[in-house]
């Protein structure tokens, strides 16, 4: 195990009813910007549990930020937090709504001249205004960590920041909210933890048997409960669980002292910046074929997670990598999910941009730092 | 899955040569009480390592907490604290040393007329001195945690209490303070930390996958790294490996939205109050009697447990169930750990003292709230 820092001191309130409980969390004198995203909060009675645990407080309401949340509307945002005088954020929503708000927190209290830099020159965060979360969509585990995604339509661009400043101070997890989501966002859900959790676990081996089974542990009831939501909507249990699953998935914790990947997330974001592809959808598109690629370095650990997590009995090491990438493809078409370049109407030749773009970035992609451009067009090949 | 909240804010500083980092985590205007033990400290360097990393600081050293730490010694310590006017408390030490810490920290602040109340009425505990960890020896888990127990001879109480406030700002884990712990010691933890994670665990089904994989994660790493600690006891990895894994045995996480048992606790801290065992040993020699008595009530999770966690094949419950018990017994007899009364030279008789405190205190231990004196009675005559 590798030397490591954890911290993470963000509330969690996790439960059935829990929306209530936002008047305790948030002090009464604090003037409350409410953001959220195309208006399914409304729709869903989740908007209208907020206003009513908000009475009482003065609350500025920012609705409109979509998927891919954009820079150009947080800067709208920022506007609006730094003319209303706003002292807290509340993000209501997903992962979208929260990376917004942690972009904007950011941004505002950003000093130097172009607030952009923070994607693109990892500026420095001092400080941000404090923001908490109701969380709608179990997937991204924003909602309780340091990292937020923002995208830029003109430029082509989706880029990562990371800053123990915008850890939201609290987050309410209600399964109760997730009911009313299309099938669609729950399965990308599913998909979106279960990669988050193979970025910190499908390395290679640095002893480290706590989050090596936390990590299996995180697999394994993705598995289970990511088919039983396709049966049993309504189940609060299934909800609840893929919930908990999911902020388990990147709070952090198994990721602390072992080596991480990261390449897949890296390539699905050009992929989503010049497709518009949905993010968890690139994800289980490329990371199969990051898999047939790194085969040689990734084996011991693709056939520990096959015989852990899938129990694949073999001693066949070969056998059993092979079992891992297909049993790993077959669960995410068992989700509707696609797995292939085809399955989205593209081939290898229209991701070149995409490559261009890592290219230009320098790209040194993987735990070992070895994927650059060149094995980027591989991997397309492979995911064909 | 039950509602919960979930807050733990202590900042972990995980891995060799950690200590040098004090200085980045304590503010130089502090002055700091450094209190340990016995002076084990001082012969295997960690002391001269803390002072080195302390330069600068202006430090009180408050030596000579020993194990189950007595009320009146901390008491002591809260009169330093008070003279010296201290701002920051270092414990440097295992869970005996941080426990009193707690408590010193809390009783300096506490308003009431009699500090001991906070541990016999639950008096409220509404501020604490700051505090922070140096840990030598993984085994309590109360480097993340808000508990503490403190004992007192002149009645023969051990007794336990909890708040956030008493949180540490932070713990240092350096798993190479540890390679000079007796044997005794270091096995004495490991079950210590697998008993944690069963009062968490073996209770009854609530659908709560995470956490149960979570737990069977912990229990698989410490029967396998306990088991090679006695073999290699100059292991870096196998120390780290224990080290963790009795951190996240008893930070809160995996007893998050679950029932919790605490009845071996409960009964164990009776049989070192009066017999003055070590507080691993009542557990290793109550936790199966507690089984065997509760064999009906626990059945589903006790044969749950020897599958995952054993690999035990059979299909028939009842044998699941016996191989869960003694898999168990037979793992902590292999570190040397005694598991039945009449090993320290007991009989259930001599027990009567125990049962009579828990009668006098109405107890009503275990995850349904049944058992009371008399069925402590009982389990004492199945851990004969």
């Amino acid at each position: 195990m590798r030397n490591f820092e954890y911290y993470n001191p963000v509330k969690i309130v996790f439960g059935k009813g829990t929306i209530g409980e936002l008047s305790g969390l948030i002090s009464k004198d604090k003037k409350i910007l409410l953001a959220y995203g195309g208006g399914s909060i409304k729709k869903n009675g989740v908007y209208d549990q907020v206003i009513d645990a908000l009475k009482g407080y003065s609350v500025v309401e920012f609705a409109g930020i979509g998927p891919n949340p954009q820079y150009d509307t947080c800067m709208r945002a920022v506007k609006v937090v730094k003319d209303e005088k706003i002292d807290f954020i509340l993000s209501v929503g997903g992962g979208s709504v929260l990376d917004a708000v942690k972009f904007i927190a950011a941004a505002t209290m950003f000093e130097g001249p172009e607030p952009w830099d923070i994607l693109t020159k990892s500026a420095e965060i001092k400080s941000a205004v404090p923001l908490g979360c109701v969380l709608t969509l179990p997937a991204t585990g924003s909602e309780m960590n340091t990292n937020a995604v923002i995208s830029r339509k003109e430029t082509g661009e989706k880029l990562a920041f990371s800053s123990q400043q915008v850890y939201p101070v609290f987050s309410i997890l209600d399964p109760e909210t997730t009911y009313s989501l299309p099938v669609k966002q729950v399965t990308n859900g599913v998909v979106d933890a279960y990669v988050h959790v193979m970025e910190q676990y499908m390395t290679y081996d640095v002893n480290s048997p706590v989050q090596d089974r936390f990590a299996e542990g995180l697999l394994k009831t993705l598995i289970e409960e990511g088919q039983k939501v396709m049966q049993e909507p309504q189940n609060y249990e299934v909800r609840a669980n893929i919930m908990w699953a999911a902020t388990m998935a990147l709070n952090g914790l198994i990721g602390q002292g072992v080596e991480q990947d990261w390449a897949t997330h890296m390539i699905g974001h050009e992929l989503t910046a010049l497709y518009n592809i949905d993010h968890a959808r690139t994800l289980a598109i490329v990371m199969p074929a990051v898999w047939k690629h790194q085969r040689e370095s990734k084996g011991a650990k693709l056939a520990q997670y096959a015989r852990r997590v899938w129990d694949v009995q073999t001693s066949d090491e070969d056998e059993a990598v092979d079992a891992a990438i297909q049993k790993t493809i077959d669960f995410f078409r068992s989700l509707d999910v696609p797995t292939t370049l085809g399955d989205v109407d593209l081939t290898p030749a229209d991701c070149a941009k995409a490559v261009e773009q890592l290219r230009e970035r320098g790209a040194k992609l993987g735990e070992r730092g070895v994927i650059s451009a060149k094995e980027v067009e591989e991997i397309f090949v492979l995911a064909a």
